[in-house]
């Protein structure tokens, strides 16, 4: 397979950007991208474009995306892959370049929660994401799916809900100083441990705020890398790992195959395993799921997700950082865009440049997981280890 | 670009399956799919699927493709883009395959429309194919749309009224004996002329009916394409054009950029030119459409479209037979399905197998546009000719 690299990455800020559409976002996201490229980089550069979003309120995804660039005759596949989608657009222009049909391609992702529609669209949403015969009318929905499992993995393992509060202070404290975080605010031990219940056994602060925003990055082939920088970000590998829709299907809610099947593929594609991560971008939309991804990640071994956030291997300073951006915990969660900013954030990590920077970080992870459970992406990039070294 | 081919392709009958949802017509149309596969194909043999929906009433696409097939650790990326869905799903399964990625892939398309809930449904779908701050708004859904370039394309043209009629008694008659199409009845001209108008200039014999249905392919690399046939249909070309979304931006109605541009593409990566084309199948979802498309697409100079239907050079028997299946007029429209469904109409012919062989057809053109105009997809297949020969 031909070399694919990411020449340039930009996002907007997450947040309830109330007096800002989608149509506002896109050429935001984009402008920071295209101003990132080293050596610039020109409209007429890209050659086709993937566009990862749950749904916009302005009408046809696709199209959206080009006349708001300025870019009609742009070519755009909208993908759709509940909260993978970010990922899996990457993952199709990976290979829309590597195949050999273009040499420079564009991703985006967006989506827009919060403004006068957002109930209407929230629910959509929910209803696309999940099973609708069983546990979508059953109440099943974002946060009951994801503590069903949780639940299952503090009862049968030794993780307890104060360490789910530990992930949730470690995220605050990483996105504190991040400017594009929606929550910009450190919390204590106390403050998540008693904050209100959610649904059992989330409170508040385990919980990712539904937020606005945009991201996007440019590829290029080894071929034409050059012309745009000569600091590239390599795309090592990429997976995309389902499992079974209705949660009656699952036959151990304590792991996530997804996240197992996305990860193998990835790691495979790259030669690379766990141990070789240096930071990742991992999937903590409730805090739970980011210690149960550990471990089907790789990065722990089975229940033994509790003792990475406890011995702070995953703060910044540790062995392994986990989501220095402060995560979608911290930062916010518009679906399609999340993917595409947790690889916008490891562009800046792998290139010395990223706000809670990891000194000499060369290879990191970005991880997704959805449609709860039954979708996982996992894209894994590297870097020429110079950065912050 | 490594070479893929189609080895294998099948659908359901496109109507009113009332009684049946999508998790039925997803497995119906892939179990002919396997079967037409000639050495035989094991479910193992997939390692991703594309699946091109416009949305489900079941809830997660690409999970529900996965489950329903009995395939719940298979990829499955979800491509939405409008009327194009399923052309562009194709597309992207084959650059997939194509980057070296996989070998082999499944590609599917699948929309319900005609069941309980199919006014929301359809409703919801115009919204997303559309712009939605004019067009939308001011009524300007499908119907409207299409009708707005055609009403213009028969004022400049020196096309007629009867020649809207032609391609519906056209597509009406190859449509009769196909046993896959909704509506299996020939009309006469009189019948096409003094039917009630749905909008100017369209009555109801001009506008394709909103179908359910479910189509599937198999792609294989050329590597291992031995593995599975002996007669593979090769695909030449694939294109992917866009275009302003709102009608107010676009400069002349009689002619559809997006077609213009994903030809280009297709005929460019195929490296043939509308001449070379034997068999077409060609987006009909408004008879006026059909006219048009054959000047966008190169069959025709331009306004010279009606000359091509006046002489039945476009019927079967003609020089360059258009939707000898019966098009989306005859067959049905369940957009995420039709692309997939064109090329297992073209698969058939450009094998010697379909039910209006068109004889010694080797290479055959699939193309669809929508979000009314603003995004087209063309596929170029290619068969070995010794067809119905």
């Amino acid at each position: 397979m031909r070399r694919v690299a990411v020449v340039g990455a930009g996002m907007t800020a997450f947040g309830e950007h109330f007096a800002l559409g989608l149509k506002d976002l896109l050429p935001m996201a984009f402008a920071e991208c295209a101003a990132s490229v080293d050596k610039g980089l020109k409209k007429s550069d890209l050659q086709a474009a993937w566009f990862g979003a749950m749904g916009t309120a302005d009408g046809f995804p696709a199209g959206i995306l080009a006349d708001t660039l300025g870019l009609p005759d742009l070519p755009v596949t909208r993908v759709e892959n509940s909260c993978a989608t970010g990922n899996d657009a990457i993952r199709n222009a990976l290979f829309g370049v590597a195949s050999g049909a273009f040499d420079v391609a564009l991703v985006m992702g967006a989506d827009k929660l919060r403004d006068t529609t957002s109930r209407d669209m929230l629910w959509e949403w929910e209803a696309m994401a999940r099973d609708m015969a069983w546990d979508y009318p059953l109440g099943v929905v974002s946060p009951a799916g994801f503590a069903l499992h949780v639940r299952r993995y503090l009862h049968e393992s030794h993780a307890t809900p104060e360490h789910l509060a530990m992930v949730a202070v470690k995220n605050h404290r990483h996105g504190a100083n991040n400017p594009k975080a929606r929550l910009r605010f450190e919390i204590t031990m106390k403050q998540a441990m008693e904050a209100p219940i959610v649904v059992t056994p989330f409170r508040l602060y385990d919980c990712a705020p539904q937020s606005d925003g945009a991201a996007a990055l440019v590829l290029a082939a080894e071929d034409v890398v050059d012309r745009f920088t000569n600091r590239p970000v390599w795309i090592r590998g990429v997976g995309l790992g389902l499992d079974s829709v209705m949660h009656q299907h699952k036959a151990d809610m304590t792991t996530m195959p997804a996240t197992v099947r996305a990860a193998k593929q990835a790691f495979e594609m790259a030669s690379l395993v766990p141990g070789d991560v240096h930071v990742a971008e991992v999937h903590d939309f409730f805090t739970g799921i980011e210690l149960i991804s550990y471990e089907d990640l790789g990065f722990a071994e089975r229940f033994g997700g509790h003792k990475l956030v406890e011995a702070e291997v995953t703060t910044i300073g540790g062995g392994l950082p986990v989501n220095p951006s402060g995560g979608l915990k911290a930062k916010g969660h518009p679906p399609g865009a999340t993917g595409v900013a947790q690889c916008v954030e490891l562009f800046a990590q792998l290139r010395g440049e990223a706000v809670n920077q990891v000194d000499g970080a060369r290879i990191g992870l970005a991880h997704n997981i959805g449609g709860p459970t039954a979708v996982a992406a996992v894209t894994i990039l590297e870097g020429d280890g110079n950065g912050a070294g």
